[in-house]
């Protein structure tokens, strides 16, 4: 080592002692022919005190320095209680310039803001920051007490292909031409699915593993286009022993930043999520419930009002919001797709104002802040329409009334399980969202094509696919699904059975998935599990917005990376070669 | 669960407990009006009576159950001292078939030879039996113990990108569409060599990742299209503190099949394992060394030895090989690319026999068997011709000699570092050995060309190409590298020497690792590392010969899938969305 010690480990039972050390210069300060030096390595920072002038002259930030030096008690006064090295620093006698460093995009100082493009560009000076450096390592801490949590638990890691066949799971495949067969691809999996379900078909019983993920999407806020996931399967459980089980995860991880979870973690229905919330991720930091008034409205004189859904949500102390901001809260709902944001102010005197009141007959009025649970000087907000969108308008306006109010206690933390999911919903609905539709039929799957049916609607689910409840289940953090996970199907038959209702025919089932039928054929045991959004999870660990926080190496929108500029354009020799153009032999790829 | 234990945990003290167990038919006996089954788990197997000939009779073999009993005691001769639950049996009082399993493609069997193409093709069954689950479950432990290490060393897991940028590592890359980007591409990286180095450049100190790395290589024995690879990387290290930690991870992972290897690992020079065992991962469970006759040589009458060099390795007893077993020789290193291979036979009374004996002067004949260590009844082989191919045919036969005498003691191992590799070689040489030279110049990097020169070579590497030595160290067992690293370039000025040598224009190494270079200029610490070929290693560790053995899902020849049929072709819309056949637009991938 070029080093004898780490900062961290310079201390008071150094003293006098010779050590060297290695690191980058953070800050110089001079004082009449002595400089003091930050010297910052991966443990801290050391101060060093450099009396020559030829040594000290030429240092600049960043620079790489090798120190050797005796360690003294610092001068009264001058000690820094924040540091472990903070009581003495470094006399230097040999300084020896390792690297130099060119003058700096941006100053490597956690108190100064850089865009994001200019960090992603610069990536490998913005992980000298405080912030990046305990992302990454806070990080490496969570695969490891996962890892060592599911190995006490007699789990096995696996690593599944990645060069791989498409599996239509609801967003596009990224593709890899194969040189070797040319005209045919590999696909990037966009999760392992298939895999670790063949794993359980396999005998493994008890599989894990943090998973590189791909998928092709049109990059919505915050989504990357690789993302890794912890993935779990496990054969012979039951819903309630994956549950178990992620509760335990989550405990472990939370621990890592000095939060106890109470477990068990509670669970809510898909339906009593939407109906309560508007959301299928609903953030439980709060309260702020929506009030359904379909019915207190079945008789209205507001035209606006007559819809097959009234709901509302309430702003605690909106009434006082000036125009402009109401006004903002009509371009706000417009954004998201809706109309506007119908709203009544309930002001002091307990009158209620703004335009849609005088629609509302006096008896509507007079009942309205009490059937919603408004006070004085409350704002309540509106939805009208179809109850889906009606509902995510206000599960949305109700985040957003919580983010503005400041309803979120800092520091506090929702753990909620979401189940009984709708095992189909119209195809429609799921374009609607961006996701690709898998299948051609009118129904396609909320979770995946894989999913199994709860027990009471395995008979039925293929007559009455818009009742059929799947075994699903999303574990929700402060509003964001954190994970999520079902029991599957394991027979054939049934497999075949919900192919058939998302339209997939049986032909295209046999192209596609021909393999997992044929396993499925051949003893495969009732198997089920659960995948984290790992980058999701570290994020929130880490206390960050952003997932692009807590990866090494992001991309920024579009897909691009702005540290390395890929993606980029290929060379005629590498199209020609990697077979870009060639038609796929019939003969080579039929199985 | 399903079950309440699993076979492992059955065993004479739940005498007279009802327990649930879940698992699959292995085997089934029937004694008139009783069977006897073994239900096999991932824990192991245990016996199972049913007496109800209705529970029974519809049972196959991979039929999975869930069967009720209560265990008893087995009868006086029927133990099986080989399974936990040998000393007893489950009398089923309720059989329930979770799923049933038509007739298999083979048997679940270790007895049962199957082709390899079959295997692979239902993997999911092949992975039922207990070599394939033993592999798997090692590989787990492998990746665990080699973790727990790492980070007992303060190392930092680190995710790095997969879908990137090309790195020029020797190999083709697979490449990927951006959709979002029409006519750019991705690739899939070799390895994370470049992004490990910037983590060091982002001061992450201690970097490892168990990473999966993709090459486009023409499948020659053995080779996957993507492989796993244990990387590491940490700054301010010389090379003894990478090798140091190398042999830790080393011993802890032999441990796991109770091997105890001797640390230090011996060095030996590059030019020592090729003049001595013709091979740059020589295997030293056996001796046989090799002998330069170049001198010896130097004036004889043979024209074939009249060469660059002339050497020798002795067959022991190989002189009574029978003439046709001598011609097969030849036929063995024609298709190494050699002529022939020279031989002369060592009579049991001292004459030496053969074709190449009498082109040989008296007094070559005499001293030629002392010479090379030759007693009665051996055959010296010899290869003459430049050093570099002839040694290597030397070397090949070596092994092949060790192979056929059985020279290697089943069960023994041996380590050894390789050090001192030059830095470049001829670019001829890397083409000729099937690798893509990186660059245009007359030389390439024999490891790559992010490796330092040992510092005595600093000033010369470019003025004297041929003389310099890297900075690097592999690590070979038993005559496989498995694993390989250096200390690598940090500074800027050195780097663009490096590609100067390599013939890699300043406008390309501009455009392909600009950011490399760019991250050089700003404090880049002194950095080394390795990267060890995890696929190997465990399938050294499980005792297999192909690393097939130790992947889950393998691809086999050409890179093709035999379970999912990968790669395959694609549809004209995934085609036209992927935007393969767009023209990439200039400004938007200049950076």
């Amino acid at each position: 080592m070029l080093r004898t010690h780490t900062t961290g480990e310079i201390n008071a039972e150094l003293i006098g002692q010779t050590v060297t050390l290695t690191g980058w210069v953070a800050r110089r300060r001079d004082h009449g022919g002595v400089a003091f030096l930050d010297l910052r390595d991966a443990a801290g920072v050391a101060q060093v005190v450099v009396r020559d002038e030829e040594d000290f002259d030429p240092l600049r930030n960043e620079f790489v320095l090798k120190v050797r030096g005796v360690v003294e008690r610092r001068p009264e006064g001058n000690e820094n209680p924040n540091l472990p090295s903070g009581e003495v620093e470094i006399i230097a006698d040999e300084v020896e310039v390792l690297n130099t460093a060119a003058p700096l995009p941006f100053q490597i100082d956690d108190h100064v803001e850089v865009g994001e493009e200019a960090r992603l560009k610069h990536r490998y000076l913005d992980m000298r920051r405080s912030a990046p450096q305990r992302a990454l390592r806070l990080r490496s801490e969570a695969n490891r007490v996962a890892r060592e949590l599911l190995h006490e638990q007699g789990f096995t890691e696996v690593e599944t292909p990645t060069l791989t066949r498409s599996t239509p799971e609801g967003a596009r495949d990224f593709l890899v031409p194969a040189r070797l067969a040319p005209g045919s691809w590999y696909a990037l999996p966009q999760s392992p699915q298939l895999f670790k379900q063949l794993l359980q078909v396999g005998g493994i019983e008890k599989y894990y593993q943090i998973a590189r993920c791909y998928r092709d999407e049109d990059f919505r806020a915050d989504r990357q286009p690789e993302f890794t996931q912890l993935d779990i399967e496990a054969s012979f459980v039951e819903q309630d022993d994956v549950i178990a089980l992620a509760e335990q995860i989550v405990a472990r991880l939370w621990k890592l930043i000095d939060v106890e979870i109470d477990t068990p973690i509670p669970h809510i229905t898909y339906r009593e999520a939407m109906a309560k919330y508007g959301s299928d991720k609903p953030d439980l930091r709060f309260g702020l419930e929506l009030t359904e008034l379909t019915e207190y409205f079945q008789n209205t004189p507001f035209r606006v009002f007559k819809a097959p859904y009234v709901g509302a949500v309430v702003m605690p102390g909106g009434a006082s919001q000036a125009r402009r901001t109401l006004d903002a809260w009509q371009e706000w709902a417009k954004q998201r797709g809706a109309k506007g944001l119908a709203y009544v102010l309930v002001q002091e005197d307990g009158e209620l104002g703004g335009p849609v009141a005088k629609n509302l007959s006096e008896e509507e009025k007079a009942g309205l802040a009490e059937k919603v649970g408004a006070q004085p000087g409350d704002c309540i907000f509106f939805a009208a329409g179809e109850p889906g969108p009606s509902r995510s308008l206000l599960g949305a306006a109700r985040n957003e009334i919580a983010q503005r109010v400041g309803l979120i206690e800092p520091g506090s933390w929702s753990f909620v399980w979401v189940v009984d999911a709708p095992m189909f919903e119209p195809a429609a609905d799921a374009q609607a969202a961006g996701d690709v539709a898998v299948g051609s039929g009118a129904w396609t799957a909320v979770h995946h094509a894989f999913t199994a049916p709860k027990p009471e609607f395995a008979e039925t689910f293929d007559s009455d696919p818009g009742e059929a409840l799947a075994y699903a289940y999303d574990l929700v953090c402060n509003g964001n699904e954190i994970g999520g996970g079902s029991i599957r199907i394991h027979r054939q038959d049934m497999q075949e059975r919900v192919f058939k209702v998302m339209g997939i025919s049986e032909e295209e089932a046999r192209e596609k998935f021909g393999f997992l039928l044929d396993a499925f054929k051949f003893g495969a045991p009732p198997h089920g599990g659960i995948a984290f959004g790992w980058d999701r999870v570290v994020a929130l660990l880490a206390g960050e917005d952003s997932i692009r926080e807590v990866i090494a190496f992001p991309k920024s929108g579009g897909g691009f990376d702005p540290l390395t500029a890929a993606p980029a354009p290929i060379t005629p020799q590498q199209r020609k070669e990697a077979g870009v153009d060639a038609q796929p032999s019939r003969e080579e790829n039929s199985n």
